[in-house]
């Protein structure tokens, strides 16, 4: 069977890599596709690289508009799925790829967003392991299975948490004291018309932002390390846009618990995702470029003990619009639905 | 059922870009790949976007190693398939990227490459007009119908052929005095190890090169227009180097034969293309962007008429290593097989 | 002594370059700086690379705040010089880098631009061939000894001149049917927050514009080329934004007079610039790139004569920041001041 | 006076990066140019971008070639100036490039390079605090006036080490555990005919090399923070190549001593560098972008303090070719010889 879907967003850059992954899945059909200034136009107008939906215009972002299909995908800036979302049928499958519903604390909503906070929704990162208290040792996947409301993760939280989830719940890392540098193309803002994101100011740059602990994606990471396990876990994180249209490379370090060998740390990220289709981990000494993954589902992740710091070193390489927004949405819609977890995601990135 | 394939020259970025799409083909199995100096490394260690033949271990490129299978593809440095061509079965499909068997005219051959001429075969792009003599007005598609030999087309030359063709077909424009100029990227010249390839000299600039009439895609690009049905027709023909990994944004302009009018200019693209699944020509007032056509099979093409000038501007944009090269070799594989055209082949670019 | 300037327009990419090179001029000092929307802040705020000028603060941009000055320099929107130059005395160099004052042809300011037409002034591409008429066979310069009006020229239009005009004025080639496609960075639309200017939208792609004769540039070339001694100049004009932030690469071809040897074709270039300090004639075999122009005043040319074609390739190279805009005004008002023409102005381009 | 200059290595990144400095700078006359493959071409061969040097011709690197100047810039690949420098006069004023004489300890030159070690030479990273044992609280500065050897630093250890050692000397920061994770452009490796350099390699792509403690610049950088009184300090580093030719943005963080207000923080790099001339402090809130160092010999650094990890975050900015290797070196010897020290080293960037 094929399951009718409706794309909110559709005209920006996280909607049009969901369009562009669901076209080529067998099970899905895209039936409708919404926008806010854009309504009324044909897709291709905005998206002209979506050749295989030319047949779809843009109507607006309503309720009735997305409603009736069996699963909605929300991309929408941030605090805009919160009220939209509650006006649709409970038993729509609703993966919002926005922030609102990420954050189970609402003060770190209140500090970090602000606004009306609408509650925390099963989270999207299926490789994560499971919150504590859901009484067994599972992943984030097992709450996917069956759920009819999703929080796709944010780009720069999955790709950090991913990166260190595995050490902290086999306890070889402190979760305290951790330092995360970020190399991040500049789609993970969006269409955002503002003088930063121009092109001139990005070429031939390296432009850092949310210096100094300020970025939103603090509080997902934590949350996400807590459910690994941490305590209270700290982490510097410094996001730097490079010239590059998409991609995530992330240099995550932290400490080793003393009195544990390199060997053991390796392990705990061999054992974590020896199993999973999408993450992989690559063999000792090597590294993986950000480059690797463009346009595919995958993460890359190179490990290496820095004896003489007393620290491991994590990188982690994955394309922010599919792995970090889009493709994590689908994977998570497969998982809901029961289709096979991998079925129309691609795992060979798009290189050179 | 499933045709076991084998890629020589799989260390390479065309090789890669032909592998990235078997392996997602769903009637296509890489059995053997091949290389030169990387032959018993495993294929992840040079290609290691790859991921989903992660089982694959690069092995000698002899006759031996790629004989027993249904499909061969060639992805070797020029000169270097005629030869090994020679030793592989007659009924094995056959198919080469590099230029060996692309020119009918061995005294172009000569005078463009030099070395030993083995040669033309069915020439690889289905869009463009059958040759003349061919006793029908069909396409270059109807030749490769069980062809078993196919030589697949040069990135700039499908580029610009494809721009020119409809219009030389249908008497509207002129076969001399043509001028197309190029963006391209630097993967068309493989991973050669050059100073002018170098990230330093390609990042920040654009670089010209071959110009003046010396660039090896102008016979190509000329024995297609004859083709089409010119006489004897000229082109300026200039590739300029831009700091993006891959794609071609061609800009080509020819006269309009006196007493055309706009309409049947613009009505000659329209009919030729308007049935292909791979060939897009864009409405009135719009132009095509390279970016749009990255990763996927599709070609667009967009036309203007220059009145002021009596020329007619074609700019057309598609991915060096997809449409240009792997797309078309796999999509003339589809054909020669008897299987859909389209199986396999991403219509959708990866944007942005 | 040092002359006191003004630059209004000094937070968008022409002003910041103009400051750039002023700021490093032994004879001029920046005195005022204004801005629109920017008034009020440090220079530093919006111009974070103008170490030296720190001491700098914008304000706004009114005829009180920019009289008083020897030297103004306007980079501002089309259309604003227009009004505001008028009220500057008459004894007061202004340099508009704006359209404004380029055209001398009011029904190709009206059919191209719109809006209040204001007139001529002497156009700011020294080593161009003066205007017929002028009773002499000098260059643009000796209209600029002086002048107390100057227009800067459109950084497109001056490239594709001055890869013309040689040619044109020693009779070698044809004025009609010329063919211009360029490779520009996308500072040449300054801080322009439209989507196509987002950096994610130009990473990876050749996209281009003004496709089909429209470009505003065109009539701006023709004018150039009657000044040389054309007749009824026609050009097919094409650029193409690439990912570079600054730079044009001009490939432009035209006819060969029949009859003209290649030597002669040469010599036509050879003599025009043969002791231009920012006009360089590369070797014959030599091809430039952009890049080796980033920063400086240089303009870098190459040509080949394609004898099976007819046509002569020319490939010029500048930085549209620099000789394009900013490096041009500044050239201009060291030969209406007086001052030695390369005084202040960067040679050698920041490369790689 | 003028004093007369060769530069080794004049066909290489570093080398042109020297002479485009050098030919703009008002007190040194650039006499010869050596090279090795290169030697008996026209400098312009090689070096197209430097048009004011279009007299020059390479030549053998040899001592006789490079004796008989005031001064000697070596930029060779690392291991090739110890022996030729030995045979240079004692008088002339030698600055090496090269990391040959940079390192005080021979087990880490042994640990960290290996070969034969020639001993250290004066640090040419005047803005840094002065080894212990010096007897006074000076900087390098100090030990460079008079030097007639000279080691130019490493272009990512000066980063590093311009970014910690305020901090360390003031006492705020510990020494230990600090991590720095920078972005750098491919011009730091030279022109370098290896893969991971190819344009098509770095495009689009964020690749980390030497990762885990095994890049040769960590021992450099130590020796930096012991000269400014860590004991034994340890740092992990992690170099990222994006695709920007040029520039280096070095992300640090360093624990705050207990105890330290941020205000006390941020006091010891307004006091260290209050006078600098090309190294500036940012106001609080703002961060530096390497574009904005581009061509200049300026380090731009920002600096917050983020409480809830207790870590402070240094970003600091600068241009890999000049303020990282050419432009230092041209600042030492105007240091060494007396000269303002400032002479002939832009301080603006060339910026978009």
């Amino acid at each position: 069977m094929s399951y009718s879907v409706a794309v909110a967003g559709a005209s920006g850059y996280a909607g049009g890599e969901l369009l562009r992954l669901l076209s080529a899945h067998p099970d899905f059909t895209v039936a409708t596709v919404t926008a806010h200034s854009n309504a009324g136009q044909p897709l291709l107008s905005v998206q002209p690289h979506l050749r295989s939906l030319s047949h779809l215009t843009l109507v607006e972002t309503t309720a009735e508009n997305l409603a009736g299909h069996d699963v909605v995908f929300l991309a929408l800036p941030h605090g805009k799925s919160g009220e939209l979302s509650a006006l649709l049928p409970a038993d729509t499958l609703v993966i919002d790829c926005g922030a609102d519903h990420r954050l189970t604390d609402a003060g770190a909503w209140d500090h970090f967003y602000g606004g009306e906070y609408f509650g925390s929704w099963a989270y999207g990162v299926p490789e994560l392991p499971a919150a504590r208290g859901d009484h067994h040792s599972g992943k984030q996947r097992d709450a996917l299975v069956g759920a009819r409301r999703i929080a796709a993760p944010g780009c720069n939280a999955s790709t950090v948490s991913l990166s260190l989830a595995p050490g902290i719940a086999a306890g070889v890392i402190e979760a305290q004291d951790i330092v995360s540098v970020l190399a991040v193309g500049p789609s993970g803002a969006g269409k955002n018309l503002k003088l930063q994101y121009l092109a001139s100011e990005v070429l031939g740059s390296a432009n850092p932002y949310g210096v100094g602990g300020t970025h939103r994606h603090i509080p997902e990471i934590q949350q996400s390390l807590v459910s690994a396990g941490a305590a209270a876990p700290t982490i510097s994180f410094t996001p730097v846009i490079v010239p590059m249209s998409r991609g995530i490379l992330a240099t995550t370090t932290a400490r080793i618990v003393p009195g544990t060998t390199a060997a053991e740390v390796r392990e705990a990220w061999e054992v974590a995702y020896a199993d999973e289709p999408f993450v992989h981990l690559l063999p000792a000494g090597e590294v993986p470029r950000s480059g690797d993954t463009a346009g595919s589902n995958t993460a890359l992740i190179g490990l290496a003990v820095d004896e003489a710091v007393g620290r491991v070193v994590i990188i982690a390489a994955l394309d922010n619009l599919v792995k970090g927004t889009a493709g994590a949405a689908i994977q998570c819609a497969n998982i809901a639905l029961g289709l096979t977890e991998t079925t129309g995601l691609p795992i060979d990135g798009v290189a050179p």
